[in-house]
């Protein structure tokens, strides 16, 4: 399925959509939603950590952390080092996104996990969790045997971009969740704010579209630069 | 990014899932919902197709239409067919469960295409639409020059995956709007409709991830079986 085209185009609308999704993140929070706090009476602004750092997190960065392995022009190793700690930070964002969203609904007294949107993060950052953990054994330290590694890599791939297009989904339907509690409670539904949560949530699939096709064509250098699980 | 397994037991298991997600669908448009009419005074019988025939046609039988080009023991013109026959009864059922999610705002005094579930639902079947045409006149008849259909195989395969993807995703956001909806209107959040709308939600899911374990790994005979552009 390796699409006949250079990845470096792809990769350098991935980094500019991601910079346009940090922004529009910022301008719907600050601007239109006051802002963050971890210790507030305004408990809005505790949930407003919540997409923040699941898009900057989950998304942005682990959209980079996947596509840094396939496309940066460094050795193996340093890709591999740098594919896995971006990851760890995404991991980390998401969790800690996870628990201001629960921070919020206790709060608050909002119920937890009854929406799909909750139930489907709670499996995505458990898989996510979980992929990393069992690659940086096999892959990096200690490092499993060379036919095991030869065998899983493909699942590593595969399992690992579904585990981020149900992150790249969840986000859209966390947005789309959100934006119809605010319109219930009186929000325009043609009005800026709602036009603004719209556009981040399809500039989101965008940007993880970018993020398959970066994956899917042809890295830079050829030798050194495919899939090996070495 | 193939898996080294065999397709067939992945394929099994869409067709089960596929047949699950029929009976979930029924089971709560009809026994929860009401059932379906397309005129009615009551106008959430309307609604009711839009959920049915979604599922059914772009989720289901698009899914269907997928692996049936990868796994089935017939010749590639015989798949072939199959394959477009599919897609074109998917694409007819998912304009036709559009066109009821629009007459039922309409005859409901609801606006029309405010939310992302609307927005993506609109460039989804637009892209369904373009894909099938030009794969049509490309793959099928009258057929283009060998050359541009080598070009174009991966991109048909890439682009219609992504297209099928964001059709999960969409049935998934759609789910939880009607369901917040639902819930804003007085449904119970841990009832057993929120359970069962969640629960078909992540069956779509899962479903979407089976059609993707099935196309990735491999064909039932080798020769014969892979992707090519004749």
């Amino acid at each position: 399925m390796a699409l006949g085209v250079a990845a470096l185009p792809f990769t350098f609308v991935v980094h500019a959509l991601g910079i346009f999704l940090l922004v529009l993140v910022l301008v719907w929070t600050i601007d239109f939603r006051g802002g963050f706090a971890w210790e507030a009476t305004n408990k809005s602004l505790i949930f407003n950590i919540h997409p923040l750092l699941m898009l900057i997190g989950l998304i942005v960065i682990g959209g980079e952390a996947i596509i840094s392995y396939k496309s940066l022009p460094f050795t193996k190793e340093v890709r591999k080092l740098i594919h896995l700690v971006l990851h760890a930070i995404a991991l980390i964002l998401g969790i800690v996104g996870i628990i201001a969203a629960f921070k919020y609904h206790n709060e608050s007294g909002i119920a937890n996990l009854y929406s799909f949107h909750s139930w489907l993060g709670i499996g995505i950052i458990a898989l996510y969790a979980i992929q990393w953990i069992y690659a940086f054994l096999l892959f990096f330290y200690p490092g499993g045997p060379v036919g095991l590694r030869t065998d899983c890599l493909p699942w590593h791939v595969v399992l690992g971009f579904l585990i981020y297009l149900m992150a790249i989904g969840n986000a859209a339907i966390g947005f789309l969740e959100k934006l119809t509690f605010l319109e219930n409670s009186g929000l325009a539904k043609y009005g800026s704010e709602a036009f603004l949560v719209n556009f981040t949530a399809l500039i989101t699939i965008l940007f993880g579209a970018f993020v398959v096709f970066s994956v899917l064509s042809q890295a830079p250098v050829e030798e050194d630069q495919g899939y090996s699980p070495i």
